[in-house]
């Protein structure tokens, strides 16, 4: 059986939400909505189902949704893409950040990812036998170490794989971090893998700006959103990647080998949702915004130091203030079981054969109802 | 870039369905239906839109789904299988694959290949760093050569990619066939991923064995079905596995860094699909093998050579009777542009740095409906 497979441990997501199940706990752990998305994109997904279109569609995808992706990417981004040259749909963000990665590297490539970092990014970089140099953004503010951050690019560097709004900090980078960054990938000549999945998530003020659309990072960038995540529906798996025509057109390769295509139905349900007006991704973004003030505002009560957090579905608080002592992982598993509400360890999203893991910190997703918050709330003022 | 994928030529599929459609020609290249699958399946995704279940669902599929892939299996070929442990549902047979060849190989391992082979098999081997051991069947029956199987096969086998019924040949691996091949995998302690699509595509007398419903072989194997070929939804891409828990255990590991999860709706629908009476999976071959008959009485009348084919979607024509000496592709091109029928040349199946690729042969997809396969037969008589 392969190495790396064998060693790889059950996803945290699974091993928090069955524990919730035993425990019949608020699963605040895994990041999905418990509400639906827009009823108009599942009559669309249903209605789509209905008129003889369910044999393969393109490779690439269905020229409506990647028209919808083009008109999306110019109408919040300035970005002008070739849609039929330039998109690729894939099944959901994961693919689409392996395939991007896939599309990348070579063995022996040097990549450049931020910790703490998403629970496929390692794994999938060590599949590709990339070399990965890890640079930590450190609690609570995850300013970016920039000194750093320059140090860990190389003659080898092929690509910095960077997330924004990012999980599980809810750091949203700053238009003059991303500046800082694309100098660096430019001077290396290296390219960017952008996981921009909570993109229409941010809160005011914080705005999210692509890489991609910072000077010179046009041809330089893959940049990739997710209709689970934008439409509330995170069980569709319909991701999209944008990428100058070279690069997509390799990304369409690595998509090729893993999955080919992506069911039509959804495809262009997706469209339907992507052309949604303003107003819908604005209303999105407050609905979310008031969710995690709700639920800072009861951590706090409890006792929790609650990290700021500018964008994407989670919060983070510092136990320190509890006492407690066990570290991060015994104090989730204590939490689900002795008050009923479970959360994710953020030691989790660390390389775990590295020192000095933060062991003080919990990831709460927010992207719940408001009556399931304040339920969560209420349990969490027993903590202590 | 990646050096495997940036040498990758683009699929011959999308090359013949392009060039098909400049020329306005009949396609029988790609293998898709071009009649929907079953009307209650197309009902039953719809259904299962609007009873907010459209977040992730588990990652090895849903229980619903399991529960019937495990039911078919026992149905169709008596392998008692655990849903829960042992069942894993993926983007579409193609994910299937790479997932489970992930799973097994280490780089270095070496892997058992039938050629022809199916165009993924390959490039995702490459990707992995298997050795690949090639083993040729040779035309019109594509027998199983024993002694250069036996001898392919060595103490750093971990793994034999076996395609029955197998794409492009049509072959139905007989029982002996698998006897032989499954004594190879115990002697030397390894494993089969069975690509299985076409389990239910099998014409009378000929009928499909599952290499793990041999004796000993329950442990070895890992099977592959899909849902886009048993009930002709190409582009729902639901595929599933079946395996021995501890395997089962390392595809759906996989399976998380790859896609992740797959559409609950569509799980749902193949739930219904693989529960269908027997009449229906005999039905659906009974309908394929008379568009088999006819599409091979029309090649004859037109002066191929059609190749026995006991099953899939595909029949192979041998080309030499009609004097063309320019080769498969040619002959491909030219029949496309001049007689307005598209069809894939067999050495596209083939590694293309091997010697010696047989160079007149033509697959034609008959999964097509009765007028069209009519309508290009009489084009075809055109074809001297
Ligand atoms: C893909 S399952 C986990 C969902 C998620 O993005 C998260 O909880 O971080
Ligand atoms: C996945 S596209 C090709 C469909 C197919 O299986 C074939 O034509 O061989």
């Amino acid at each position: 059986a392969n190495a790396m497979l064998s060693g790889l441990p059950t996803t945290i997501f699974s091993v928090m939400s069955a524990l919730a199940v035993e425990h019949d706990a608020i699963n605040l752990g895994q990041g999905f909505p418990d509400t639906e998305g827009p009823a108009d994109l599942v009559d669309a997904a249903a209605a789509a189902l209905r008129d003889g279109r369910n044999q393969y569609p393109p490779l690439a995808g269905l020229p409506e949704l990647q028209g919808a992706v083009a008109r999306s990417n110019a109408r919040f981004y300035g970005i002008a893409v070739e849609p039929a040259r330039e998109v690729v749909v894939t099944c959901g963000a994961t693919e689409a950040i392996t395939a991007s990665l896939m599309a990348l590297v070579n063995r022996g490539d040097e990549v450049v990812v931020f910790e703490p970092l998403y629970d496929t990014y390692l794994p999938v970089l060590r599949l590709l036998g990339a070399v990965v140099r890890t640079v930590r953004l450190a609690p609570p503010r995850w300013d970016l170490p920039r000194a750093e951050l320059a140090a860990a690019f190389t003659p080898r560097t092929k690509a910095i794989l960077l997330n924004t709004p990012m999980n599980p900090t809810g750091k949203v980078f700053t238009r003059d971090e991303l500046e800082f960054i694309a100098g660096l990938v430019a001077r290396h000549d290296a390219y960017a893998v952008c996981d921009e999945v909570y993109e229409h998530l941010t809160f005011a003020p914080a705005r999210h700006v692509p890489l991609m659309a910072l000077p010179g990072m046009r041809e330089r960038c893959i940049r990739i959103g997710s209709a689970g995540k934008s439409f509330s529906m995170t069980g569709w798996k319909v991701g999209y990647v944008t990428a100058p025509a070279p690069l997509a057109a390799l990304v369409a390769k690595a998509h090729q080998l893993l999955t080919f295509t992506v069911a039509p139905n959804l495809q262009r349900a997706v469209a339907v949702g992507l052309d949604k007006d303003t107003a819908y991704f604005e209303r999105l973004a407050e609905s979310m915004s008031s969710a995690r003030d709700w639920l800072a505002e009861g951590l706090g009560r409890a006792g929790f130091d609650v990290l700021p957090c500018d964008g994407s579905y989670f919060l983070i608080a510092d136990i320190a203030p509890l006492g407690f002592a066990g570290g991060d992982v015994a104090f989730c598993q204590q939490m689900t079981r002795k008050v009923g509400v479970a959360a994710i360890p953020v030691s989790a999203f660390y390389d775990d054969t590295g020192a000095d893991i933060p062991d003080r910190y919990v990831r709460f997703a927010f992207c719940k109802k408001t009556g399931v918050i304040s339920q969560a709330v209420q349990r969490l003022q027993n903590v202590r």
